[in-house]
């Protein structure tokens, strides 16, 4: 029997753990209205004296690396998710650290996935005592059944770098999977038989751990250009056959939907953003790799070219729709973050107009201002919505954790935030009077676009007023809500209550937005 | 009376103080032997909520942005020199200060020029207490005179770096002049009328500050790209009308040297690359922009021509001798940390082979290694060396403190160092029993190049053993000392040891090597 864990009601009116794998919590107050204070984390001093003068870092093995690392029970390991679905690299080190006789250690990902459900052997057997990170699939259902030792913590890619800059997780070792790196430990995504695109979810990991390990399957001579994880933050180098499966590295949802009604979802989207006026030269967008996204930008693109109208930047993931604005000059700049596709992998590599970011400069909370804030538009999914605009994108509606959180609550901040959903999924509404686990705020969601209609968050009165006369099938959510239950017979069934966390969502400030539930 | 200031005997067997500007120091203990511990400083934690959502972070001048940092007495300033002789922000920043009312301040450039000498005003009323870092011409020589009211502290590119880095120095407010910017505060050197071409001296002013201001002559529409300084770090932006003076920015030593004896220096040090066998194909070098290490370059871009050879890279301070290799294809990368012509600029704006570079990743010696000891061979100068290849760089004979570090302590670490030095100048031997001010450790320095012969240094058996047999005039250091001699009517004069320390410098590692006394 667990012991009892002490709970406190936040700002959203969620009960949440007031401690998390023996860390305090800070439970959330509002937007913005925390105020960190004090300095941040920092990486340990070290001497060149005591590292090789030619610079080769090359080492054996990842076995000998992380021995060579002073790797202990209890540590914390950190990978990054840039291989997705094709990674070889985390699973290979935490059985390399299983093989070294490790014990308790905190998996820290900047995402985890169906294909890492191997991860689930090493927490039965104790090598790892939890995750923190987003849980897609296997790895969230496994979490949400009260099987993990400790509590699952997930955060948004900005929450990631504010968890390590502020030191609430203090990496003991960085394993980095790189598609291309030097003997130095200098390292790139965009070249390579791997190649991934961006290294950003990695960057942190590099600048903060105590140990940094660079694991490459495509070692150049020194210097690895472009470098955007600096050797000179590494401790060892190690070759391995292969960091990954490029087959499985691309995003599997970045095919464009062929459904009519989330065809019809993706149009109205880009209808609004034309009809509100935020379609205008100079103007900016951020749209992700699934199916509506990838068709809104296909509809934009067209009235883009109808209109005239040349976008200052768009955000990536970087897609072929995408690269196709950029290459025809619809967009001075893509701003990634990660490739979802080979399109996005090749032009990252060879347009100097397709930029890599990091989540530091795209999302970081806790610095002086980030990008995301900057943004004029941005849509996005989710699995639920309130009638208050919350939004859930972690859980289903049975209270299974099976999704992370991406960069989705960092996005939150453009603006004009839009939410693009189908209004039911499996029979189920996804419009609903309260959302199973609260993954973003209300105020900070302006429009849900569904094929049914669109519903403006009453607190954006311009908006309301920009689109007023348009051909726009305008709704409050109350009544696209009352439509959808009229058509799936009834509100979803609310989860049973659990009275166990098993995880939390962080919110981008390190403050506990809410908690997810043990189903028995 | 100035108060005895405590003096100690270093490993380098010279009297450095104990205490400068109220810090205790490390005494310089031998190459790679002081152990740092602890952990690297940190800027303060800041929160997205604090800054403007849109980005907007321009401020109207100077004065505003310096009282919105809260400037107080006794806080530290600093700037970079990628503007060299033509900077105009570094004094308007410190006469802001001024207007401002403030006193006691500690001017932390990563060089001050002749140029800058307006300072001495601000020194001499108090605003200023003294200068942290290297000093050309009037302002060193201010400093040698004795009448700076706190001691200067000459530091290496690297040395600065790690100086921040490890908290020696914490830095109020970071005044970055910026060739182009954007509103959120993302900067760049190498567009706009004023472009400079690298910031990299800048970088680490961004990172640990506590407030960061960045100035620009011209203002783009975000996202300035690249972004050199990312506008994450920064807290304000101030728009001015010009920089800098373009015409004075370009470095004014280089132009190729004309004197025969000059040039045959240069070409003594190519032939020596040559017949050393360090010139080879994927070798490295890194030449500065003196007149003699142009001509070197000229002289090695012949003999590489005619033996087939191309580097793997070569190490700027970047010139069009460094970009005609480049683009005659005779190197892979230009690594560039700052331009000193416009050829330098504009292929770092275009080439994607000309490659940005920081103190960071080139020299920080309190990393995990750094490029400089991957370097095959670097080509510097010196005002003396002594009969042990100990060097100096920063005093003349008569003890006047007249030059600034800039790398040269960094590059020592090359695989083989060469200093390519006259003879003698204005009839002062060059070559002399001991050192005035200890500025290089004789065992990192290889090779002694002179117009009167070629001096290797003993430790190095095996340069020594790859020469033999070529046709280069190799003789022993006291050998060419003493023909130096005969020709300058003996050795030159030791200035009177003075008692009072009126500045410091300090070794890669932050320990003092030597002490620059005062002269009356």
């Amino acid at each position: 029997m667990a012991p009892k864990i002490e709970l406190q009601l936040n700002a959203a009116g969620r009960m949440v753990p007031a401690m998390v794998n023996g860390r305090p919590q800070i439970p959330y107050l509002g937007v913005g209205k925390y105020q960190p204070r004090g300095r941040k984390a920092a990486a340990p001093i070290r001497t060149a004296a005591n590292y090789p003068a030619d610079g080769n870092k090359v080492v054996q093995d990842l076995e000998t690396a992380l021995r060579q690392c002073g790797l202990r029970d209890g540590m914390v390991i950190s990978n990054h998710h840039h291989l997705r679905h094709g990674d070889r690299i985390a699973l290979m080190a935490l059985r390399a650290a299983a093989k070294l006789g490790a014990k308790d250690l905190t998996w820290f990902p900047s995402a985890s996935f169906p294909s890492q459900q191997g991860a689930i052997e090493l927490l039965d057997s104790g090598v790892i005592n939890h995750i923190e990170g987003s849980m897609e699939g296997p790895l969230g259902d496994y979490c949400t059944q009260g099987r993990m030792r400790g509590m699952g913590v997930l955060r948004s890619h900005g929450g990631r770098w504010q968890a390590i800059q502020d030191g609430e997780v203090h990496i003991d070792v960085a394993v980095i999977a790189a598609p291309t790196a030097d003997v130095f430990g200098n390292a790139d995504g965009s070249q390579g038989k791997s190649a991934c695109g961006a290294l950003g979810f990695a960057l942190a990991d590099s600048l903060y751990a105590d140990h940094v390990l660079v694991v490459t399957d495509n070692l150049v001579p020194f210097p690895c250009v472009p470098w955007q994880i600096q050797g000179n933050n590494v401790d060892y180098v190690v070759e391995v056959d292969s960091i990954g499966d490029p087959a499985r590295m691309v995003c599997r949802t970045a095919q464009i939907t062929r459904s009519p009604a989330r065809l019809r979802i993706a149009e109205f989207v880009a209808r609004f953003l034309r009809d509100a006026g935020i379609m205008r030269n100079g103007f900016s967008f951020q749209a992700g790799a699934g199916g509506v996204a990838l068709a809104f930008v296909v509809y934009l693109k067209q009235m883009m070219r109808e209109a005239g109208v040349k976008a200052r930047f768009v955000r990536g993931g970087s897609t072929k729709y995408l690269v196709e604005l950029l290459e025809e000059g619809l967009t001075d700049y893509i701003l990634d973050g990660e490739s979802f596709d080979v399109d996005g992998v090749r032009s990252l590599a060879n347009n100097r107009q397709h930029v890599v970011t990091s989540p530091f400069v795209s999302y970081n909370y806790h610095g002086k201002g980030n990008f995301a804030s900057m943004l004029d538009a941005v849509v996005l999914g989710a699995t639920e919505v309130d009638v208050n605009f919350n939004a859930n994108v972690v859980t289903h509606s049975d209270g299974r954790l099976l999704h992370g959180i991406g960069d989705w609550q960092n996005c939150l901040a453009a603006g004009c935030t839009i939410l693009a959903v189908p209004s039911f999924r499996d029979r189920i509404p996804v419009i609903v009077d309260q959302v199973t686990t609260l993954t973003g705020p209300g105020e900070l969601i302006d429009v849900v676009v569904t094929e049914r209609g669109i519903a403006i968050n009453p607190l954006r009165e311009d908006l309301i007023e920009q689109v007023r006369g348009s051909t726009l099938p305008i709704r409050s959510i109350q009544d696209i809500k009352a439509e959808i239950e009229g058509i799936c017979g009834g509100r979803p069934q609310r989860p049973k209550a659990g009275e166990r966390p098993v995880a939390i969502i962080k919110w981008v400030d390190g403050t506990v937005l809410d908690t997810v539930w043990q189903i028995s």
